[in-house]
């Protein structure tokens, strides 16, 4: 979590006021409960709730210098400043129970904070659909040209992908917001289920099915892994704007902002950075996947190997899929996009994309596919090769012409027929608002 | 994928003759409703069906050795035994209409196969959890003795995170079950979305939302991500029985068949070698995550770098992990579980898990938390270092008894009140039949 | 490893015979040298010698079926074919002796067969270095026209890449060389340091320093690392390649054989499979970088988790890695380079590229650089929109007419003097002879 | 990178202030060749050296906000601190001259420090190996009672792979000890080869081979492969001190600080937390090694999709590294090794691990192996499930004594003769200053 890469309402999430707030939340919610249950005073937690705002990180940090242990230096600064009525917090509970929980609650926060995300996409994305619904764009496989389709019905798929991303995300989101208050080894030696319910049922969260000394690791590994897949739907994106803002392509561009320079040696230059930048930050997603796993198979009820993943991973990764989805949006919303080089683009392809319409054509006569393949393509590559324009070789390929008249040929170079059924794809996309 | 660690149901999935018989399913199914919508004369399919029964991957392979492409390579093949009718088969797809829509065809049947085998693991593990559920055991945590709880709540949390697993895999096996007749760029230049959705239903297959060439890689991405996470429930599960097998430890055991042997050079050595096994094998399923998140950027309307990927990773993984499944049902099934062993290595704790319900007595009398871990533990450490047993220690400790009676300071050593809460535990795992 | 991508000299070293015959050729060995120390009786080793030729995977498969572990069941068989001479094998050593002795022995000479692939590769290359030493084309930052270099300097970079590739392939082949026989944990409990260096001596491998019950994985891992390595250098020429014969490039392209078909649907196509394919290989190979990593920490003096990984990595690395390499020869081999295109591209950047030589030399004259880039910039931008020609812009523009001459502008747009250093930077890559 | 696991002299490389100042050190080192070479009128380098001290990162950061390219807004504020002089640094340069030399230097310097903390961690291990020579442990393979060892020659294989990591990232360094000053394409337009030698030289760094726009990606990812490796030999290490430190275990502890609490529930508690923390780190260094392979296959002369990942990744990597080799020292150097507790497990294992050297003493009677094998695992059977102790029974087994005497039977049992080659063994780890 570098500040550049990082949005102010994550780098909040993960700093250590918020930390501690979250830990003291899940301390009084406990409270709370165990007051409901008679474990604890009537008027305790009342009294406690204050103390929120008198927490003090740099005095626990020192504590924490002796105890070597952050919960037992944060329960030490709480009886510091809250007096006799702290000793009654952490009652039966172990310090994962604290951490796993207040976990929980910043993860859920940032999962939400990243489902909000979705929206300026979105957004962005219809404004685009609909301006180039019909603005046609020739298609490429391979990087090679093969038929055209609409500029829209490209960015359609991205809307697709993205509104599967989040779905996803949602999902893990729910998965996340699981806590637990069940103790040393899960079994709530000290505590009961019923008191866990009513302490989490507070902070938005469900109780973890069976806790070890943790709430299990899988939750998080499935946490990040919709994070990467969300990650690689930026990728997607950014990798076609990459391609689209090529200089022999020059199809769309990233916007340029006044001031900007492109490169420190050419003036000239005006480079897409922002998508350039987005496959990294895709890269970086990506990685945390792998350690997100491994820290599943934790020894017996647990050890603590996956804390020191989880205090670079977790704020590294969240950073990083939020500023990757607010650049995205940004990159979205500046989008320029060329509907002449597009149709420039088509126009070099020189018809050849018509060969798939004139290869179903001569199979409908009756002629055998593999034959009008090979009369078709002779055609083809002699028209790629400079010999001659595409249509007038087919007008005048004999073998052609026994079975196709100028109107059948005339037909398939048709852009309005290639067309017909983008709006309907576009629809689709659109409309899943699941 | 290797005979080792390939199931047979899954082999088959993957040999070439069900590839080639997956393909011509999409080709039939295309046909017949090109039939329906008139693109195709009426008859055509009904003859060509029994094509099936006839295909020859060592012919088609024939094939491609000249036309270095392999689905034109088949339908060359289909012409040969087909004849004439066979030219209306492929009209207006591309190759990834087949081969995408035939892979879904595969991993929706490899994901059945899969989800089929959580089954008996379910089972194994309910009859352990049943006959273990009172069953003491020390939970360790950094493997260290913690406090104690039962084995069947061990078990209960491996049998709720299967269930996380297998809900995942079910998530994932809706999005890989999308097939796409699209053509080219998926535009349906030459087909339409009417002919697509009735041609997949027939394949029980859902179009895809907006497909480019292909099938959008990042449901594939999920696919592969849902099998890590199954893996990694698998991989918890194994790392425990090889702690619990240790020499050291000896409260589980996998089953010993007759005939076998543990080492070549020391007759006595009974070694988890399936849990271990299994372990690496996460290690592999683990693997292919990132290659197949590395897949959803296709250039454009796709590029081919996936399917080397995919060749290699959708027999590797779906085999990997069904056999893992297979395996832990089988470990399960004949796993030795040693109550006594249990209730030994508790009694090697000497009491001091007792530690954290005397802290709390004590605290509950009045006593600073901070206060009472000290004196608590000045006694545990003594216990621990053989200087003493915890409970006369405790007995003979001034501060502690100015507090706690000597009945206070024995209901704190109660195995019984440690595991009251075992069973509602349980049951919420027990119960989870979504 | 599938029959696809795997080389016939890999997929022999990895077949059940050669895996029998290495095991053999580990035993063998440390019967001699076990003669030699008079451990065995003279004239065993020379008498079992023979058998290697009548090993039968089969038969050792069938007794692994009852055994469950595989070097007993070789033993077994030995002892069946050899009569009691046999049971002198084996003596004082464990499995692992035999098996990472073996796999040292099969890496090593997988390694040389890769090594001996760069061979053909760099042939290719040097070839068309030289052809293309002065072959201007364009270079591209963030896919935007730059500066002009030369094709064959382009591909002296690869060649580098490949030369360092090959450097660290190397060094790993010598950490690989190195076997085992140190008995069950690696104590030479019934074995010495000097028996072992003399049979591993006659299997051309050195003696791990210290084993613990096997041969460290960091020596594999470090091996596969090299791999992936390797494999990044051919992406990044594949890569290259995809770019060069996009459509809108068309700079090089693959070679196209007859008979070829680029797609089902479009015959007009000619797409640079063998490069998207290369690019997916490495993802591959890259994939079992964290396996690998993973199976280092093993247990105490081992665990086999290890083993399942190696299974299916050791051959599918090695396949794909070594496929790759002959793929990226038969792809340089015959790579079109397309002078002209590259010409009629550098052109179509309209002088821009010259800039930076304008701006250097309006800083020589006394300009300010961020004066001069404004200056410079501004033309560039006009030209960039099709508002002109850069250079006669230039010569109409007053600021900079005050500090440049007619002649100094159109030296900034010399080819000649761009080009001027290639051939040092060409020469520093052809003569990396380490 | 965060607070807690970056030392201080990784964080001071990676702060604003080091990284300016390597850039100006770039950029002087270039003026100073320019000067050489004339192409900078003589005492311009001087003049600017002292700019270094007043390099101010605030302002760079804010004349960035404006310009969006950091080495503009690094020029910017030269020109601001330096006058008319500054005009003449960064001539016929680009920015990757600078950066990627500038992320030699601190790579370089990176690996010096981490290469110096391998002497510390060396030294602890000489005096443990020394200390444990001959101190008999029980060795376990797959977690199981195998035969005898010494620790020291458990930790002699801990130094040795210590070594080999140190011997990789050494090969590392001289591989990214590497700049460039070759303009923007590497073509050196406006430079010349002998000034970037010149330049770099005073740097103490070599000049890339052939650059692109940038230094070569893989000279970096084998730098962080190098670095993963070595985190697997921390990992490995931290893996057996947790299996020491077990409950039931009890050989080796770490060092227990006053005042540390080891639970904030369990007073008793002291857990292995470095060792696991160590196994956590390693998963982190483990994760970058595949984005620094992403990174290698830039787009023609380079696209800047590395820089993100580099800019989180290399600071993270190294700081994590080092890190952990400072926490690896301590841990060894706190490391209690309990050598009575080694003796008391060895004895729980009832001499079983005298198995192999009765095999071996039967067959070398003349025994068949397989016979031999089933004779001795019977009563090895026996004794492990309790029915009696191994050596009695082995002596009343009547097929055992036909071969074997009294005497014979005991020498099976020696200590003394198990660890014979142990001391050979420990002086080939120690005597390794390669």
């Amino acid at each position: 979590m570098i500040p550049r890469y990082t949005p102010a309402d994550i780098a909040e999430l993960w700093a250590p006021k918020a930390q501690y707030e979250a830990w003291f939340d899940v301390e009084l919610a406990g409270c709370e409960a165990m007051e409901s249950a008679g474990l604890v005073p009537r008027g305790v937690a009342a009294r406690l709730a204050p103390l929120r705002d008198r927490l003090s990180p740099d005095r626990i940090d020192e504590i924490e210098r002796t105890t070597h242990h952050d919960v037992i230096a944060f329960l030490t600064h709480l009886e510091e400043i809250g007096g006799p009525d702290a000793r009654w917090l952490h009652r039966g509970m172990t310090s994962s129970d604290v951490l796993d929980s207040a976990t929980a609650l910043r993860l859920t926060r940032a999962s939400d904070r990243m489902l909000a995300r979705f929206g300026p996409i979105y957004t962005a994305l219809r404004r685009h659909i609909e301006a180039h619904r019909r603005t046609p764009c020739m298609g490429r496989s391979h990087g090679i040209f093969a038929e055209p389709l609409s500029y829209g019905m490209v960015l359609a798929g991205h809307l697709a992908e993205f509104q599967r991303a989040e779905r996803r995300l949602r999902a893990a989101r729910t998965e996340i917001a699981v806590g637990k208050l069940a103790g040393a080894v899960g079994s709530y030696a000290h505590l009961s289920p019923a008191i866990e319910a009513e302490a989490l049922a507070k902070l938005g969260l469900a109780p973890e099915t069976v806790s070890t000394q943790v709430v299990a690791r899988d939750r998080h590994a499935a946490l990040i892994s919709a994070l990467a897949l969300t990650a690689a739907a930026v990728e997607r994106f950014a990798t076609n704007v990459r391609h689209g803002q090529r200089s022999e392509v020059g199809e769309v561009s990233e916007a340029f902002s006044a001031g900007q320079k492109g490169s420190s040696a050419m003036p000239h230059k005006r480079n897409p950075i922002l998508s350039e930048n987005l496959c990294g930050l895709a890269r970086i997603a990506r990685a945390y996947v792998t350690p997100a796993l491994e820290n599943i198979a934790l020894w017996y009820e647990r050890d603590i190997s996956h804390s020191s993943v989880e205090r670079l991973m977790l704020p590294d990764v969240t950073a990083t899929v939020a500023f990757a989805l607010d650049r995205t949006a940004r990159l979205l919303d500046g989008l320029v996009v060329k509907a002449e080089a597009m149709r420039r683009n088509l126009e070099a392809a020189k018809g050849l994309w018509a060969s798939e319409a004139l290869l179903l054509a001569l199979v409908e006569k009756g002629c055998g596919r593999q034959e009008a393949y090979v009369w078709v393509q002779r055609n083809a590559m002699q028209a790629f090769h400079g010999e001659g324009e595409f249509k007038p070789l087919l007008l005048a390929d004999a073998d052609i012409r026994k079975h196709l008249d100028e109107a059948a040929i005339e037909r398939a170079f048709s852009l309005e027929h290639a067309l017909q059924h983008v709006d309907a794809v576009i629809d689709r996309a659109l409309g899943d608002h699941s």
